[in-house]
């Protein structure tokens, strides 16, 4: 049903630059994981070309990894234009993009059409995605979309709106008493070749699935098209770096293909120095403790090679916004007719420095 | 700031068509509402163009009441294919258009933006709705986003999630014990003059506020733009029928300008005979009892001048689904990816007969 993109030439290390055939690595890149620097694989295309007269999502095909995949409105969010909080800040063109207006919510939306697509190009029966947020969602949705079926790790603490919008796609939901322990349970599906798996399940970690990733560059694709002049400077909450460096690699792509002459900055926000510590000195590969209470999202504790590379590139920086700002931050942005997740609104604190 | 649109020429009632001029009649039509048939007024246009050059909502100003107004990315929502629940249903061409989508999850956003944007320009300070559902989230929203007062008067059942996202805008709330009193206590400030009303206060009502039924226009607009060849029926669920109207009044303006040659049939789905009720011949402004507990966005006893001439103009008509069925329509619709408000699940009801 869903056929890879011919377009696609081959797997690269986005570290060691290694090329592989195309297929499924789910630790990354196999030379740097055995080097114990585990990094992401990407794909790399033939061809580059933004627009193959399709509308909406569809119209970047020719450069995501199938041409064909489950589509259930994600994509084309507004850009909106914030004067009063602009002038607020002195901020003369402040800008949202509004990943909260895809189908489940969040800019997963992207990344989801082509895992499932692949989960199902590979003859899957089942994928598998241990999350307790809007990943879960977002593939459980898909899947549905798709008629494939689904099962989310999650821990007893997932929140009951996320959790019910799970049960409605008809997802079965098992729940594991830590983090470490749905990664565990997904490794061992994924073994047994039984689950396709949506998420990452090694430790350190390195970004989620490629194929999924690759629909993250859409968001670059559309700021390009959204504005005459590009912003200098774009900042993205972020806990793993999936969709910093999606972002990063889309402006890349259009930037090496002459399409742009510039990279926006990308400034990361976290919740506590994890990635800001890796840009100061420490090992990527380390573990970083701190509190990400109200903004789960983007918890975690670890960082991924992507996520440096995707600031180093783009001459970026990491801004550090504590968890407990974004309650106030969520409510500030209400004001102006934003709602934002708690995670989003660290955005906020970011650019009040 | 906001200026109106001098495009339009003046109001007219949709019953008798006497024409008025541009001012606001809460009433609707003052002759229609003397002789105790209340009916809604609209805006006439001297000319009609549907493009503008300016991108995704903006586009369709030069019909609308408006040329700027407050936006924060409504419109544009997608329109999917259905293709496993068509084959299903054994129809060949289903297809969902998913207002959910829009910024605060409903088409209410299509409305918001042209009265605050009145108020405004008027020079109130206070819009105020009653309501206790979507279309007081999405006032309070783009009030927020005008920086503009906002009053929503409810009910003590209020959903809390609705309740939280009007509290995160800054508007007030003001609790009252019977949907009736929300009325009297909006009427008595609207007379002196203190507030604009966002939404209708007498009863039997008409539809409500003109210039915010203008926008639901656009999703015709949109739909005309999506299809090549236009849908032969839309179903649509339905109370007081302003979106049913104002789909229908769109399709309207296309055909009148010889934009489309045919205007699809529209379906109204209603949880209990009540416009039903009035085709078969009761009176209009009486009152119909039935449930609606499970899908109170369409509840309501009474029944607008508007739905009818819809209907009966698209060659269309009413489908009843009870009101319990939607739970299970949307359990059914998730299984596909869809995630349908209970009230708008009451389509897949409509679809099944
Ligand atoms: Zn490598
Ligand atoms: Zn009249």
């Amino acid at each position: 049903m869903y056929k890879i993109n011919p377009n696609v030439e081959c797997i690269e290390c986005i570290k060691c630059y290694h090329r592989y055939p195309l297929k499924d690595y789910f630790i990354g890149c196999p030379r740097c994981f055995e080097k114990g620097k585990p990094s992401s694989v990407s794909l790399n295309y033939k061809n580059f070309n933004l627009n193959n007269n399709q509308s909406g999502f569809k119209k970047y095909t020719d450069v995501l990894p199938y041409l064909d995949f489950p589509t259930i409105g994600e994509g084309s969010t507004p850009t909106v234009r914030m004067k009063r909080l602009g002038d607020e800040l002195g901020l003369e063109n402040l800008w949202i993009k509004n990943e909260g207006q895809n189908p489940t919510g969040s800019h997963k939306d992207r990344y989801s059409p082509f895992v499932v697509a692949r989960a199902i190009s590979l003859g899957f029966e089942t994928v598998a995605v241990a999350s307790s947020g809007n990943a879960g969602v977002s593939i459980a949705t898909y899947s549905a979309a798709a008629n494939l079926k689904c099962v989310v790790l999650t821990t007893k603490n997932m929140n009951p709106i996320w959790k019910q919008a799970i049960v409605q796609t008809g997802a079965e939901i098992i729940y594991k008493d830590k983090p470490m322990d749905r990664w565990e349970h997904l490794q061992r599906y994924v073994l047994r070749n039984e689950w396709y798996p949506a998420t990452n399940f090694i430790n350190p970690p390195v970004g989620s699935n490629p194929f999924g990733v690759q629909g993250l560059k859409t968001l670059a694709f559309e700021i390009i098209e959204d504005f005459e002049q590009l912003p200098n400077i774009i900042i993205i909450p972020s806990s793993r770096g999936d969709l910093l460096w999606g972002v990063w690699k889309g402006f890349n792509e259009a930037l090496e293909n002459g399409l742009i002459c510039d990279i926006p900055k990308l400034i990361a926000v976290e919740p506590f120095p994890r990635l800001k510590a890796v840009l100061g000195g420490d090992k990527y590969t380390d573990n970083f403790e701190g509190d990400s209470t109200h903004t789960p999202s983007v918890g975690g504790t670890t960082v991924t090679y992507q996520s440096i590379q995707a600031i180093k590139n783009s001459k970026g920086k990491v801004e550090v916004v504590p968890s407990f700002n974004a309650i106030n931050e969520q409510e500030h942005l209400g004001k102006y007719g934003i709602y934002a997740e708690r995670s989003s609104s660290l955005v906020l604190g970011a650019l009040n420095r």
